[in-house]
């Protein structure tokens, strides 16, 4: 049976086909395509490289270097797309990246689980801490999108501003949120963090592992580089290859990048769910949403803001609907601690309406 | 004392009456309100015939039954009122049926049921499962609404297809509920039909109620085929008659239609309600509105497409903040699985402020 | 240690300052500042004055003392600006008075008692039918706003309309509300009234407490007069002051105005928070949330009327997205009935991005 090790060792040839196709112009929407795939399996080895350096370094680095790499791939992408200037598919990207985590993950994660097990529980207060801190983080984010919205003729530079201040608030909550989650209230992460670990290791005897901390170093940096690389390859082709299959830069922003970044922690959640451990499986995906938000969404704004590019919190006004929508009804189906397929199904029912309409929204002018 | 029985039966005198009054050229307000209150009783029948029929053919089929006509009296005036190319009316009667059942009858539930008892409560499973589908059908059909309110100058016909791909969703959505609901989960429902049946039948055994099948089948074909009839009556006199009483089309649909429509069923959960059947009394309004969402405004979608009618789910920009308002303040009520009397005052408040905003709300250029 | 007492008494001060810099002619900035800093002592001793009066005089009329008095510092402010026209002033004072009760009060009541305790309970059905009660509260007082954003060129004579048939529902709705508390489900209320008791007199025998009436009902007549002469000087030099001090009156109305108002319930709320009585605290915050929208902001309008001022409760539709904003992060973080300090940061920084858009937020024409 093709399980999730041997599908991700398959897909690192994309990596040198990739690098073919572009050297040997076999045209953008190939590279473009292989270079998406490419990246799915170095994410998983990025997330790889970080847990077990994380052993080495102990539970408080460790958990900071989580922190800072758990969606270190949509960063890198979204930081070389920022550089080109396509500040719009940026913007997309972290709405996306909301979206498909809340919808998606959550929603596949309850579907496949709830097959197999009738009812399955996840009453954790991290997931319950996590999702408060989403909520602030998303509508934090959406704020200047409603002011752009609610007053006609308002000032970019004033909204910019606004946007920098909005994400300096944003990352001193995050910076917070990791004092409650390793120091003040550590004892509450424990069961996720033990469950986690039993993920890992299976055959082993956690106790007795002792990675190499050189060598998962160094296995980091490559695969860092890689990814850098790769999504270079993707950024130059984006907007010739999307325009080629037919697909606008919102929706290649909302709904394509952020799968192809997320691939692998949403292999994660999935695999977690089908052995009933819902609770980490929930935690992923709401923490992936929480850490866009808190993290990624307010280094790219103060990214832009150095790099000179015109990158603020002023969204699509359908994308602010967006990911209320999917705040809310994330938060309607977990609110009770409880999931069964149909939950699953109604999540990415969620997801394929709100696909359909960003494959449906018309290019607005001075969307790049 | 006047019973639910007797004041059923008491209107049942206006089927004659309204076709007289259409024949004898009584005036277009005379039809409209006689039509009107046939339509109540004719509506009830609908209902106990389908139960009948269902305790005969068994509990799949049966469920199958309840779900396809729970709602019958609705689609049928909807259906001829669509044709007639009345789609605002059509439209905003869609909206009205979640508004009333949301507020109005889970208003009066809770209140008249909450005058005879300190606190009720309602902590099924049944009624969460169904307010997360609920969330996500209403959330599903005011989609649509959202895209042409952020996105102006947007093409009619983009709004169409997505309308028509949102109702395909919606009803695979609503297939599944009926397999969660009836085999993969239905140990979940028994006890509310367990309630449910013996509501009907205090008095007899329920094993040994045999009813006669081609009795019921009868009586469903003479009532549908009056429901219709009535219908004809009522969108035919609508126009002339709301304007002659000094009301909107929007107004007509979003208030007075549902009531209409509705009736039989506000009767039954107000009247469990009572008898501290709140699980039942919550399942009704929240089901009914699931059922319109899932079920009725899809199928009217797809109806209107076959027309040639432009229905799609567009709506008034307002009717989305109403019905999002509905939903709120119903989750907000009802997530705590107590009610009590002030809080059916909270939602019948939130019903009487909604339709002083309908009916202060002015007539719209190109609403009919 | 400076404690709140001490605190309370030396800005008494600023009571004769406040007046003497009126009469001196110190400049609008000094009047507007120390009539600010006046009126929080006045704010405390009408509180005080209330609730021993509310002692002679029994539960009933004590409470619906308490429940007229509550905000009658707010109200006095906003009626002697509403007198002076600054319509919009008041306006923004009813929304930033339901934002900071929200946000500013429970989150420094959950943020510093979650300094001293790990975790926090306040489960208590009080803040259960607050919370359902300002939710509709806010949904109402907001209708007026969404239907006027939602329908372009509305006549202003019907908001105004809309406005006051609100007002009254909300009214009723308010006198129902004090009828559950106060008669028929008072037993829920008597725990946090005992917790409010112990809180006053941790060193005397409750049974044995007299209060003078005739004393307290002229320091409260006393009280009630100060806060207007001092209201009286706030709104004279707030125009002047605020655009001296390079403020809009946007932010002075929402952000400024109810801090002064609030001030000294913003203390209780924290006090009794720091011991460990999360009930009582949040009760205070969500219940003067709840004031403010079901009886001070109606009054107002009614008021308005009668003033022939162009009172209605159509908001700057940035506002009502604030409010939305509060109320959901409120909901989402005390909907569970426990809170930690990570919990008040998260409120907290809601507030302080809140405050700062509101401080971008550009003066729109039209607005005072």
């Amino acid at each position: 049976m093709l399980n999730k090790n041997n599908i991700l060792s398959l897909l690192l040839l994309f990596i040198p086909v990739s690098i073919a196709a572009h050297y040997l112009e076999w045209g953008s929407a190939v590279v473009f395509v292989t270079s998406c795939l490419a990246i799915v399996p170095l994410a998983a080895w990025m997330g790889t490289a970080t847990e077990e350096i994380a052993v080495v370094v102990g539970p408080s680095i460790g958990g900071l270097l989580n922190a800072t790499f758990g969606n270190a791939t949509e960063l890198i992408i979204a930081l070389i797309a920022l550089n080109a200037g396509l500040v719009s598919v940026v913007k997309a990207t972290i709405t996306g990246s909301i979206i498909g985590n809340l919808l998606l993950v959550m929603g596949f994660s309850m579907f496949l689980g709830g097959l197999r097990y009738k009812e399955q529980e996840f009453q954790s207060v991290v997931a319950r801490v996590n999702a408060s801190a989403m909520n602030l983080a998303v509508i934090a984010i959406l704020l200047p999108t409603a002011m752009s919205a609610t007053t006609p003729g308002i000032d970019e530079s004033i909204l910019q501003r606004l946007s920098v201040a909005v994400a300096l608030i944003l990352i001193i909550v995050y910076v917070l949120s990791l004092v409650f989650s390793m120091k003040t209230h550590s004892y509450l992460f424990d069961v996720g963090m033990a469950e986690n670990e039993e993920e890992g290791e299976t055959e082993t005897e956690a106790a007795s592992h002792k990675p190499n901390i050189f060598l998962w170093v160094g296995v980091l940096l490559v695969v860092t580089l890689l990814v850098a690389l790769e999504s270079e390859l993707l950024v130059d082709t984006l907007e010739e290859a999307t325009s080629q299959l037919g697909l606008t830069a919102l929706f290649t922003g909302v709904i394509l990048l952020p799968i192809v970044g997320n691939a692998a922690e949403h292999a994660t959640a999935v695999t977690v769910a089908m052995k009933n451990k819902m609770d980490l499986s929930v935690s992923v995906a709401v923490g992936s949403s929480m850490q866009i938000a808190l993290f990624v969404a307010p280094v790219l704004v103060i990214a832009g803001w150095f790099m000179g590019q015109p990158m603020d919190l002023n969204f699509n006004p359908f994308e602010l609907v967006a990911v209320v929508v999917a705040v809310l009804i994330a938060n309607s189906i977990s609110s009770d601690g409880k999931s069964n397929w149909l939950e699953g199904i109604l999540l990415l029912a969620a997801y394929a309406v709100l696909g359909l309409a960003f494959y449906f929204h018309p290019v607005v002018e001075g969307f790049v």
